[in-house]
């Protein structure tokens, strides 16, 4: 609550995260510092004349271009990261955190990084009383992810890790191991050592036929509670009085599978 | 991590909540308590039995049935609330809390309580850092939720009220405002004056018509990123050689609705 | 025309297929045959009391229960067929039907046979200037479809073959060919073979793993316009003030794969 | 069967429908017409010489562009079509088809006419023993589906009228009406004075708004058997070893509805 405003109007502050909005498609999030400047092709505004006014005003720049100044919210994160490689979809990053259990206090390991979208993600929903591990064996992708982690300010919610994978996990008894990598179905033995009994995994993948090498794997090294889906996205356009879905959709983002560690009846628990 | 056991493997607690499982669809979730007896139609086990035990340990009954006991995800709450009324999916409110930016510390309204799905989950997501405000005018309701989050031991994350939003929110500047009524265009003004400027308000609509009316009232009360769509989920069966779509799937479960709460350009910031 | 009635009301005849509904789902369709008798739960008429009289006309059973008398259309046809064997949808054959072009005069080859439900609509819309084949290399099924033609007056449209198509196709520079078989990929010289030059392969298979065997052979036996597909078809609740989609809708009936035989540039056109 | 061809391989003939053909997506149909060239960007082709040569034979430009001489199906006229209102895709009018009974020797009203895509679908379905009429209240809509009938050779089996169906339709007793109008509630008593008692309804609607103004209005007039459904139409990369959807998918084309006309019992058969 800023000291200078009426204590119901909440209000940005200096280093907070905000989001310049035109329109959705069309936004800006940046961290608030004195000094720097906004800069766009519809003209540039100081940061100091955004620090401490209440949420949802009205800014303009020096052409005129008028924003409202807006908290950004994970799925606005999440639109706003640079798309170096395939990016996983709010509709199914939010599936994964209900169907995994990730919440407040979880600890979970993600591989490979990418560019960090699922890793903003989690960290976001994990929070600082978690551990969120991510790996990836190529150097330029942890970079990436590293600065997108940054400039939201996340990054000391996440260890990186530029390490390949095939060589195992560094942590044992983890809750959740999720992999979004084109060949999880050479990981099950890394990932039975890296989760806890009863731990989940999960993974989405583009083709069927990896799905198909993933379970039978998945089933070789005893995973159960199989569960293969898609989540299909549909928008419609919001004319009240023409109400009916968008022309085009996207038709595919990815084969969602989970599985949960367990054990066959009198075998041993395996030490780990 | 219980003194008895290996530190590599975590055990359950005493009070804590577990789930035992024969396959996804036959589990039980309860809270472990010294003195009490889990039963079933396929035998009993004393909750001294399943307490200080590695998670993913296999259990009998006094009828020789084998459990495993695992450590309960969010998504196995949900599947686990007795339905007294229409439930939301996972997918549903993965999506939702993504889309409305919910996580630690969030400050969040919900109305109806319903059975309490979307406030378990909400309850699950925020944590002790946050508020969560649940709102129903049926007591029925509040009793039935109150039992539900009290045996998932999240009746402490929530506030539950037992009073008609149409006479408004006792809070204001709240992050989120999420509707699971029949009539959401009726409150239009209430939510605006219970949001944060730029906050987000939540809906999910079985009808289309209940959407064409809800967004004729958000454009009404300057609402603006209105957002129509709605999730499909399609399961696979999980054989590898034959891998194809199940034969059914649930067609619908609602049309999802969010949007942000702005004020136009030259307008004043409404006193709250 | 019957003469017994106004001429703008048409009327059922003698030896003509009917439909006695009562609603959509409880419908009976035969062939009205003097001297014999309806019979059903609902009680009996004789087929006298139902030749001769108006189509959309009322009738009773000598119970007093009320059905109307509808000609039936193809789709009806296709819901009133013995389910013995997995069933082609409506949906599909719609699409089958205007992707391979086949109408009034077309000649095509289908194996295998089945129940004869797509063999039925093939015959409905060919009609008495085209050629109908279909294989199937069990001598049940063929009894089986001969017997569903017969009912729906439909037989002399139909040359069945009880043979394996391992063995080849009896005919040449057919139009098209279409397979409901689970190994389609094992045929494609035989189906080269039966084909005019530019002519349509069809096919519908359950599982992801046959569709990729069938791709691979049809690459490699020189088809060209690969073309795989699947109709998703969604009902809705019919009460306008209340519009929404059914709960729960059928979710795969099958992968649709079409090719034309073609052949490479510079290669003789093959003698067949 | 050509002459100057083995009777094994039919022939291209004189003034019939031909397809040449690079790739699915870039096809050019036209009659072929002694004395005329085929003329594109990859050069021409003197007609002459695509007469009485085998179907699926490869032809070469002047440029040496490489061509495939294919009989078009009913889908490649489809695609064929110059989109100069919104077209009818062939899922559609494969369902419309099965569901509504039309074959060879149908009679069928449509309207509006639009630019024929359906029209050019029915007659090619309908073939010389039946009856179509084609109704549209535009001018121009008539003269370009004139113009893609002729082009096609369909003219000769559907009469188009340029007039408003708010008059009444000039039939009676027909066994099916088809709609594609934005307004089909108001012309539900001239439907059932075009239809045999029993006959069938169809419709096209882009908005859920008009499907609920419809199924009033249905309903007021006595028909039964509504249906009310969409296709959703999923295309795969056809790649054997990353088997995949497409990424993006055509969302919406329109709701289907369906219906029959019957009278209540007791009622007496109304004259039409």
């Amino acid at each position: 609550m800023c000291p200078v405003h009426n204590i119901n109007h909440p209000c940005t502050q200096k280093n907070g995260l905000v989001q310049l909005v035109a329109d959705r498609n069309k936004s800006f999030i940046f961290r608030l510092k004195p000094g720097e400047i906004f800069q766009s092709h519809h003209g540039v505004i100081h940061h100091e004349a955004l620090i401490d006014i209440p949420w949802g005003s009205q800014v303009k720049t020096h052409l005129g271009k008028v924003f409202i100044i807006l908290q950004p919210a994970l799925d606005d994160l999440l639109r706003a990261i640079p798309r170096t490689t395939q990016i996983i979809y709010p509709k199914d990053i939010g599936y994964i955190i209900v169907t995994m259990g990730i919440g407040p206090g979880s600890n979970v390991i993600e591989a490979g990084t990418g560019s960090g979208a699922l890793t903003i993600a989690l960290a976001y929903v994990i929070g600082d009383t978690g551990k969120l591990i991510s790996y990836d064996k190529e150097e330029k992708n942890i970079l990436t992810a590293k600065k997108n982690l940054v400039s939201f300010g996340l990054e000391n919610y996440v260890t990186l890790k530029n390490q390949d994978i095939a060589n195992g996990f560094d942590e044992t008894n983890f809750q959740a191991v999720f992999l979004d990598l084109p060949n999880p179905e050479d990981y099950c033995s890394q990932i039975r050592k890296a989760l806890i009994p009863g731990g989940y995994f999960g993974c989405i993948l583009p083709t069927a036929n990896q799905v198909s090498a993933l379970i039978t794997s998945l089933k070789r090294y005893n995973f159960s509670f199989i569960e293969v889906s898609e989540l299909l996205h549909r928008y419609y356009k919001t004319t009240a009085t023409r109400f009916r879905p968008e022309d085009k959709m996207v038709s595919h983002t990815g084969y969602l599978v989970f599985a949960r560690k367990t054990t066959k009846h009198g075998e041993k628990i395996e030490s780990s």
